[in-house]
């Protein structure tokens, strides 16, 4: 089969809109396509300081690739998670990505900052529960300390429909106000933006081929695995089906998410006593859960960063 | 395998929960289920008059058999909807499975009643759009005209947990605020109840087997076929590898579906000016269709009724 716009051999079929693309033009493709999303969801604006959470995967690789390229003012951060020789490897990539690029790399090891890593916590709470807990406070906590107008992450459409459609099938509806490609800021939280938030798994891994991205290829010893996996698959068959159903599934959800707006309620945030971060109760649940005294700063001018974080 | 409770030869397995049943403790088991469906639901009293339809297939002759066990009050409706062989053989299925419980049934023949059968309209609105119209407003009619207190359908599991599924995945929510196994009485609408809502449909199947009831198989040639059944097998897939997904799908839906009533709307009904039925213009949407200026009347004791359906 031939590119559609310029006759030389296609390199993949994109399926919705059904079409084949040579090399140069799926790149071309790919990137007005994130452009797109930035604008269509007035994600990000070039005088903003954005931080890009990179975790040695293809997303997140992919995601700094196109906003560099698109000439955001980005800087990136790793959260070594101390998962073993795992979290060694993600970081070693995280490293030769954000080089390549020449980003800026932050660096934070849990391990060193709360004395144990993700999977080593005594408790019953579910390990993926509590690593999502800490990444996200620790990204935005880290934005926040410095000064970042915006995070950005890798999320891609497989992820966000399979994300909505596990929560739909259980009816944890109370997870389904929030979710989009952007979360505005709200006082102390950041803006979250998703910029691959319309292109397919099967995409971002075509673009880090064609523009030779190296990336971490192994799963998170500690993957939720199955249930996740078997959601995606369960709307890729849809999607083959019926192409378009994932972004359409996905449209019709931003379209009609102020339906879960009920359950969010009414509690009122206060400052958390020990690090003034947003909480529901006294402490709260990131500094709750790693029994924390006195609060983490990530100040990259200040002294106590320095252990735990380098700057390349 | 041998039945959990008396040791017999086992005829099915049950799967959610676990249990290898013989042929008369499965009967036992699905009895026992539909009285508790309809305790806990409150769908009916023993001293109300129920309108069973019943369709010639295996969901509303179970339906029929096990509501005459269980010592309700009940006759049934055949709505021949004119679709060639298909209905004949279908109202044959309907008369024989009546006959054999000796309990009464009538029957509207769409065809001498409006002059056309489902499939013979010249419109753009889909078949199985106008046929289910058509079908909710006669069964409605008849039940309201001949002071029925309830109507009963054989909805099972399968396909309620595929209908809100469907719903779900296309964003149809305005679908989903007034759905479940009973839909309360309200003015001219008389109460709708699902006596089946907790029941697979393997186990109405199963059922029907063990009790000799005869049924058709054929499916309706307009079926709307691929997208329902794909639905259906998706949710079975699911069931397959975690048993209890469809039954906790279903009752999480129950309990969530106060967040779609935001999408209902607050139009209030006024009376057909036709056949004084609740309606949302001046026409409704029945006697709209079908191009109607005096009124249907289903009084089983009038003259016109006669021609229309007869009582065994």
């Amino acid at each position: 089969m031939r590119c559609k716009f310029c006759r030389r051999k296609a390199f993949i079929k994109i399926h919705y809109p059904k079409m084949y693309l040579c090399e140069e033009h799926f790149k071309e493709y790919f990137e007005r396509k994130v452009k797109r999303t930035i604008e269509r969801y007035k994600l990000l604006n070039f005088n903003e300081k954005i931080l890009v959470v990179v975790s040695g995967g293809k997303d997140s690789a992919v995601t700094v690739y196109v906003l560099k390229k698109l000439g955001y003012n980005i800087e990136c951060l790793h959260i070594n998670l101390g998962i073993g020789e795992y979290s060694e490897k993600s970081e070693e990539y995280a490293r030769k990505q954000c080089k390549k690029l020449g980003v800026p790399l932050h660096i934070v090891r849990i391990r060193e900052l709360l004395g144990k890593g993700i999977g080593e916590v005594r408790t019953r709470r579910p390990i993926c529960s509590y690593c999502g807990l800490t990444k996200r406070y620790i990204f935005n906590k880290f934005a926040y300390d410095n000064g970042f107008d915006a995070v950005a992450t890798g999320h891609n459409l497989d992820d966000e429909a399979s994300f909505i459609f596990a929560n739909l099938m259980n009816w944890n509806t109370q997870y389904l106000a929030k979710q989009g490609p952007l979360l505005p800021r709200d006082g102390k939280f950041v803006k979250k933006v998703k910029p691959l938030y319309e292109l397919t798994e099967r995409e971002v891994t075509a673009y880090a081929l064609v523009t030779g991205i190296d990336y971490m290829l192994d799963e998170c010893p500690h993957a939720e695995g199955a249930t996740t996996i078997e959601y995606k698959e369960i709307l890729n068959r849809m999607e083959e089906k019926r192409p378009g159903t994932k972004i359409n599934f996905i449209k019709g959800y931003l379209r009609k998410k102020k339906l879960f707006e009920i359950e969010l309620g009414e509690h009122e945030l206060r400052e958390c006593r020990v690090c003034g971060m947003p909480s529901q109760g006294e402490k709260c649940s990131f500094c709750n859960f790693w029994g924390l005294e006195k609060p983490l700063k990530f100040k990259i001018t200040s002294d106590r960063i320095k252990e735990s974080f380098k700057s390349l």
